[in-house]
């Protein structure tokens, strides 16, 4: 098969899917085309994986279609964005036509869940890696940074997290339990928040999506806003199925472990009284932000484990 | 060296370059945030460049740094689009700091040539594989596609064709003479068509950039436009050195090899009538776009010719 005809059969199904989308030329030319509706910004990120380092080797490729989009949505959701499309640059080893119909049907049902339409790519014979970005917009100014949070905020996650981390254990589990099930769902089928993105960029004063674990992220927004924070153990949300599972290991899953593509939001004590409760119900408060540098957690400083410390174990954004 | 101080010191210079730019967010964050002037429309492509199949191995980082940029700006060019900013995301086998330190010197160049600001990306442990995503902006309606082309219009290409391919028999050569090296340079340091963006929009009917070779590029504008085309071999644009190494060959480079970055252009007979001469010098008609599909080089039809073969040796844009 020739590569055109791979990426007619395979990558075209995703274009063109969202009506109400900003994309008004898509795959097929030189360059695609957006429009940005008026009063609004474009946001956009790009994440590389490759296969050993960000996915296990001869990993499903439907799973792997669907953990690419979800990792670089879940960047659109951290800044409160609305999500538009997608570009994907794809090298692989060989034309297998099996592993392109179960990749491209992981990524249409992301592209599907998650409001993002194939606007582009460029396909390459290489080693397995791909490269996604995701485009949204905001309206202008509206855009949740990094460097807002200010000393008296609340520090607020959410969800539960370290599920995808412990999953890592029992990847190769030939009869997973219920409770391993759980958490390899949260590995293989990540959701990024972007349901909350509306809600954070009208209350979070600063958000960072939780990629690489909660210190390290964390660690992300007090460098930015120049503040420090403290954070308490007891307060960190677990689900049921990682706690049996780990024991007294669960929690440094939820602080160490990333892949779970939670968000790690701050919000003023004003903005987090006049939130409604749709968005607290999902949120659990960690902690609060304070003027003296460091990452306390539980009157630990901890700012040192919030550095990541190699190339090659983390995938860091410029 | 930690990622994040591998890109402190090596990207992070090439980001906030631009003054006039678009970009009102840069590196740093989970997303960059680009606000594109009313009126107008973001353009984007994104390019996949692997070690060994795009590049040879150990190919020099300071010229890999600059064809990169170079090939992703093209497609801007192609579009008539103005360039405002890009992202990398580059996976390496090792922190080598030479190596970055050239190949991120090379980036520089070009990204100040192009008027390209370095708005984000992804640096990761890997195969050497780079991917690159362009943004650029033209006045709404007026990006040029690949479909424009109609009967009768005129068919130029820029500059001269062919000396980047000829230039890959001389990569090893351990003694270049003046007309080795002057096509070396066309392969090394290849200057995407931005000049001519304005005029190329103003009054062309099609475009595309010569990445693939003449025939396979100009069979993209065909068979979107659902056209033929009648070109001359006798009228093709071959530099001097070209000739002078290859001979008969010549013709062959100009026709079928592609890393030239040049354009291929269609216009109506009354928009090359009006367009300044200035633009006609940097031009040269080869032929005319027919009614009848086919695309026939002196008579003959190489429509096949046209049509990429295998996944191995090209790549391919969605």
């Amino acid at each position: 098969m020739g590569e055109f005809e791979l990426i007619r059969r395979y990558f075209l199904p995703l274009a063109g899917r969202q009506e109400s989308g900003s994309l008004i030329l898509g795959p097929g030319d030189d360059c695609a085309i957006q429009r940005i509706p008026a009063g609004r910004d474009l946001v956009f990120s790009v994440d590389a994986l490759v296969e050993g380092v960000h996915f296990p080797r001869n990993y499903r490729p439907d799973y792997l279609g669907w953990r690419a989009l979800a990792a670089a949505a879940s960047d659109l959701a951290a800044m409160g964005a609305d999500p538009e499309c997608f570009t994907l640059a794809l090298t692989l080893p060989a034309v297998d036509e099996q592993w392109l119909e179960d990749f491209s049907m992981g990524l249409r049902k992301a592209s599907e869940a998650f409001g993002l339409e194939l606007a582009g790519g460029d396909t390459t014979s290489g080693p397995l890696t791909l490269s996604l970005q995701v485009h949204g917009t905001v309206e202008q100014g509206a855009g949740i940074r990094r460097s807002g949070a200010r000393p008296g905020d609340l520090i607020a996650v959410s969800g539960t997290l370290g599920d995808a981390g412990a999953a890592l254990d029992y990847l190769s589990e030939p009869a997973p339990s219920a409770d391993m099930l759980a958490v390899l769902e949260r590995y293989h089928h990540p959701w990024p928040r972007l349901d909350l993105a509306g809600a954070i960029r009208q209350y979070a004063t600063a958000a960072v999506d939780i990629s690489d674990g909660l210190l390290a992220d964390l660690g992300h927004i007090l460098s930015a806003s120049g503040v420090g924070a403290r954070i308490e153990s007891a307060r960190m949300p677990l689900s049921p199925a990682l706690v049996r599972l780990k024991g007294e290991k669960a929690l440094d899953c939820a602080l160490r472990s990333g892949d779970d593509y939670e968000l790690c939001l701050c919000f003023s004590r004003e903005n987090w009284e006049r939130a409604p409760e749709s968005l607290k119900r999902q949120l659990t408060v960690i902690g609060f932000v304070d003027a003296e540098p460091g990452l306390y957690l539980d009157g630990v400083d901890c700012s040192l484990e919030a550095v990541p410390a190699g190339f090659d174990h983390f995938r860091s954004e410029l």
